[in-house]
């Protein structure tokens, strides 16, 4: 296969060339292939940027008291069409004291036959011992899994101490520990005091995560990462400007492994929205929550000045007129999550390069590249010769009114409804395989493959 | 009783002036007061100070495994020889589940017969309920008990979901919230970790107790004080520049009710001491640890760019020669604490007002008036009419080498042993009575005041 | 006299005493004084306060095109009713290249037989090599200069070569600098462009002197002091939040020497006004113009955090009628600068402790105590034995209503018509004399006395 | 030609594959290039790297006193050797008075016949008028002159009105504005007092240029460069923390538009070097001068975080044995500057890539791509299909021990004798043809092109 004409940007430069594509991989980048044999895709007046990194997704997942509504099929096909050809999916907690291997072995199930782009598993740690810790050394070789998640709050809440354990083992064997920062004892704490007040509707949802939970316990993982020799620390789904502010503060006291990520979710929506009429705030319950249109602003210039490193989603769908209408009357029996897979890519195209606010180049950079560098994804994330054939091509001149109808998300709304965007992903290649073009969806159910991913 | 030609150094101004003296109060600030009925102290050429006033002290200290050295009768007259007059202890730990009157009256029967200066209580809360929150507001106008301490490691560790409750309730009353800030579980971790090790010699006290963990804890109180509505927070025995760093960024973005509080061990000893042959280390068991050298300079600008409010001691001795040797072969089993109260004024004075790196009137300000201000000593801390007659006259001229021997603690070592100090107190006036002077102690024991403290 | 039953508020702290004057002088600050022979003045529910020291007047100042319309008689008599019993006056500029002793012989024939309350004046270098130099040195002692300014704009700026030797100089000898710290180039390049464009309208005044025209002056300044070895440098009217960073930032460095003043003009009035109909703008141009509603407030907070320590008022008032039409066509040619001496205290008071944003005694720090600490009027400032009795009676009841027909400034508006006061100074003693009271001027035309100030 | 099997590093990405050039082109990217026809270069374990771009330089220049010793040709040579294929060089003054085009027309004599790699030439503003800066806009297209320099300091000291137009200027038609930021006043005051104290060995020449001169400057053009709309401003040769901490701050304040270069010097030599026996503080005279290790360490922290964009070296060479020894009485009369073009890949790669404190990517960013990107080079800097076959071949297990005599500047010594380096260029490819090899120069006089530059 061979793309012809296209400007191709990477995280670097923009160029033109053309790409050819051999088992699923690319073999040249040169001026003016020819070849008879192959297909050839036309992609004048088009970017050609490397496939789309989702470095956190949440498919078929098991909330308690609910299930996530995009499994690996229609959340992986979903993602395709807005242009992502990988996700790496935070996988769910499984039973108590379960191993790490557990919920890997679950998670090939849940996937495995499901998913029609790449995929990989972030670990999650539910409880720390040593067994545990050295079954995060065995996995990196034998499944590749090569980054934890922790939080901080939830019912599988790590306490300090073994925060502070799971960090000296990253230190020692290189792998990134991602974390889900909120002060776990004041967050209960204000949702059971508005809930004895009778505050139940989506706002104190907001307000029970005020955003000082979220950057003190940012700040205290920053500590302790640095009391552990400082291993790579990289914060989910950041939604505030302090917390911004004591990564950046620690990074410029030379901290340098620390990798922050936020979402199209806190650039874009706001906590106005928890007022909605309807109970329509229900659609944007998620922890942590929106914040203010301020804290976009801030969070969107960090991205800018790079102490943002990713965009990645969160995705994680509930129906609002099904799972969501479970908070109807409280709260706190919501579902907590947002759909968002499908328009990373196109909102940040969209309002960061065509509104001129991030090059081309640091789009792919933070969509893509990044996303891949981190979490060691060493044949993703550029296009380079020997890389994956994970190619996506965006018009720049295509105009999209969002609403729910024209999206493949398995969810019967999107937080994005009426955002006009200009600029979307056309064609969407996988490991060579053309698997969305002409606004179809031409791959085959379980087609993706599992990365093992590597030290980087 | 007159006090003639001394220059008279408050907080913010020295001026020459008589103060004149009726029932413990001053009762006049003049030119030239001739009185042939009263006593007349002569003091040309002399400093005097409002009495100091030591915020955190711990005479008589039960730490379970061994009792403060210094009861309220030597500790106070130390204090007294010092120029102190006033102390705010910081009661201990009473039963599991006891209310906060109970070492309330535990501590009036410790220091009522005993103590020969002014002194009060801080509360201490062990554990968080509805009982305990309706007593902090009972014992504002019964007992005049202010403030209270919690304790965010140690066996009263209070979890932020009630140090939250605390901050609320004292937005609400107006109480100062004190706080002993270190992360529990990485200390904890730690010790156990050097102990496997076997690694139990005094610098690995230090070690387990990493910088760190306190900067961790201030910015989480910080944090959470800010969503209580601030109230008055006050950072007991600062010793590391992060922390002040952390301090000063949250009073720049507008949170004014925080108040910082270093002792002179952070400002004159490090870390170094902790290798001192045989044994020694065990004399700077304290925590937080000492610190390097380089904090010790950081934080001394703290005060000079007034970040920093108060300089009070910790004051907790044991002895060298008998409780210390407890951790001789195991730090963990060393108690806690140093002696300082007698020091204090002396090693301030010298170091900052003599050598010129704080004013006088700074040098009363953190002494004196500062710990009055925030801590509702209304008639305190200032040498005003009506205020107590609490005066300290400090010769400039003398000259003292620092030992044990001329020290009134009664502990067999000083921190401090050979410093040179120049400038020294000479007389000490408790609510107008003389109790120190020619180096004699003239009080009568039990003579000190409870003082009921007010809501500033 | 005796002033009986106040609150006397010091930069410190408040009490209730009653003061003793004899001579002119505090002699006793006591409980209860009682004597048959003196004049007695109630103050029971009153503040009593050191009288206000205004650090930056302009009484009588030629500005070539025009003179301000207060001279030491109408200006001093205006700063006596709102509360201000000194001044330190900013010396006009002299014939090019005359000495230092020319303007003071000049200010002293202005002043000496008008001024109803005591003054001194700031120096003024409008050209530096080794007379003037050595000149500084001598007036120390004859003439008690011990301040000068600099100007980086106007007809007499200063270059940084020669303003490096000024600070040099002071850093020998002790003296403070101040300047106004504006970047000349631009200004005057702006102010030709918009003239050149037909732009003259009052806003333009303000958009020819943007923020960072001041801020950037205010850098240089920092730097240049800091190679100088850091003598004393004050800052003058600072108008802007982004100077406000540099100064704090300097000073977090280590630079203790810098001091800041703002106005009531940058606090409480901003640039919106220059557009009002009817050229009303005129009315607000000064230099550096009035800023942003985001200024005043951050500058407020500066206040608060104390890295701001005065508040003088730049007063120099041209009446709107006459004078300040001259720019009615063209901003260029409308004299520069507003009344206000008369409205410091009252506007602080109301604004700053009325509405609790600072203490009584932080309002006595920066409008009293701190101008007389950092320019050598050792006399004043407290309310102190041995001090000159400059007292003033404020009372917090006391209700006004904003309007030029009832000041006394010599002018024909005043930019602060409409607002609406808690609390307003009722008596105004100098030195013993009462000359302000029941809303009557009761002082003698020239009886201010000039201060030699000291060193500090 | 096929350069075959080498690790290809770009500056985001590493990957092998083999590289095809034809015309002086990257023509392709692939798998097993074979080629019968071409020469195969193998860089089996060699990184292959786009050619190194030194965006500062002074071939030839005429300092009045003096002339840079390395003319286009030796310059070039040696930078060819070091692993430079572009230079852009900053031109030297021309007559008092003349117009943009004289110095261009110089320049291209100069380098013209000479120049063994391409460049291209910054320009210089040496007084501003209108003609002036209608010239600023004719060559942009007429010689792709797309940056010029200002000069605070020296003979064509631009005053800051001028420097304003200028920045102006540049918003409008999208030039970078590259600022050699020292205080005029203040160091040519400060050379003078050395010199009438008779202090004039070389460690004057960095005493009277203190690094706060520099600070202050830098603060002045950012300022500037706000008021004037943000126009792409770019920091000469920064030499010290503070001056980056200014930037840093300005950057997050939100001016995108600044960038900053430093040179090895100030990373790696220090202010000790000027108190060297035998004069041999002569050989680092250079402005800014050398400074302490503190300013070393922090500004290579500066590269690791991203703050400083790109590594050039300021070459400007003198003979320590004729040129130097002009200021061995007196520094004041020592040619400014130092050779460096030689050894800038060689040092940035030893001290930074070898010993882990940046990426090989991280390498190429600062040393090639940046320079190219914020200069306008669009076909440099990246090793892209259809850019310029400018490519470097380093063997990383390489080790050389620098001295003067295994080098190809034209100067007899060099700053960095005795250094001990892992990792050296081997070969160097201009527009596909290989230059250097086997240690030996293979190009041909004069075969550098002249690059118009692009506005980017």
């Amino acid at each position: 296969m061979i793309i012809k004409n296209g400007v191709i940007a990477n995280s670097s430069i923009s160029f033109k060339a053309d790409i050819k594509i051999e088992n699923g991989i690319i073999s040249a980048i040169s001026q003016n292939i020819n070849d008879n044999d192959g297909e050839i895709i036309e992609a004048e007046g088009m970017y050609v940027i490397p496939g789309g990194i989702d470095a956190h997704t949440h498919m078929d997942l098991d909330v308690g008291i609910a299930r996530a509504v995009d499994d690996f099929y229609t959340g992986t096909v979903a993602a395709a069409f807005g242009g992502t050809t990988t996700i790496i999916d935070h996988m769910g907690f499984g039973p108590k004291g379960c191993s790490l291997s557990h919920q890997v072995g679950v998670y090939h199930k849940l996937a495995g036959e499901k998913a029609v782009i790449d995929y990989g598993f972030h670990g999650v740690i539910q409880h720390v011992n040593d067994d545990i810790l050295n079954e995060m050394d065995e996995l990196i070789d034998k499944e590749g899994i090569t980054s934890y998640k922790i939080y901080l709050t939830y019912d599988y809440k790590i306490e300090d101490k073994d925060a502070f354990r799971v960090l000296e083992k990253a230190k020692e064997n290189g792998i990134v520990i991602t974390v889900h920062p909120e002060n776990d004892g004041v967050v209960n704490y204000l949702k059971l005091k508005y809930k004895a007040q009778n505050r139940l509707t989506p706002e104190y949802h907001a307000k029970s995560r005020p955003l000082e939970c979220e950057a003190e316990a940012i700040s205290r993982m920053i500590q302790m990462a640095h009391m552990a020799g400082d291993p790579k620390l990289y914060i989910v789904h950041l939604s505030n400007a302090l917390g911004l502010d004591i990564i950046r503060q620690a990074i410029d006291r030379g901290q340098k492994n620390i990798f922050a990520e936020t979402c199209p979710q806190y650039l874009f929506l706001n906590e106005d929205m928890y007022k909605l009429p309807n109970n329509e705030g229900l659609k944007y319950i998620m922890s942590p929550p929106l914040r203010s249109k301020d804290n976009n602003e801030k969070l969107f210039s960090g991205i800018e000045k790079k102490y943002i490193d990713v965009i990645a989603t969160d995705h994680c769908p509930f129906n609002f007129g099904i799972e969501k209408q479970m908070g109807k009357d409280d709260f706190t029996k919501c579902p907590n999550g947002a759909p968002g897979v499908e328009l990373r890519l196109p909102l940040m195209f969209s309002e960061g390069v065509m509104k001129k606010r991030i090059s081309i180049n640091d789009f792919v950079e933070i969509s893509c590249h990044n996303p891949a560098k981190i979490f060691g994804l060493d044949k993703k994330g550029e296009i380079a010769v020997g890389f994956d054939a994970d190619i996506v091509i965006i018009d720049p001149n295509k105009k999209i009114n969002i609403s729910k109808n024209i999206l493949h998300e398995n969810v019967d709304y999107t937080p994005y409804e009426g955002f006009e965007l200009q600029g979307y992903p056309v064609v969407t290649i996988s490991r060579g395989e053309i698997i969305v073009k002409d606004n179809k969806f031409l791959g085959e159910k379980g087609r993706g493959k599992y990365i093992k991913r590597k030290i980087m």
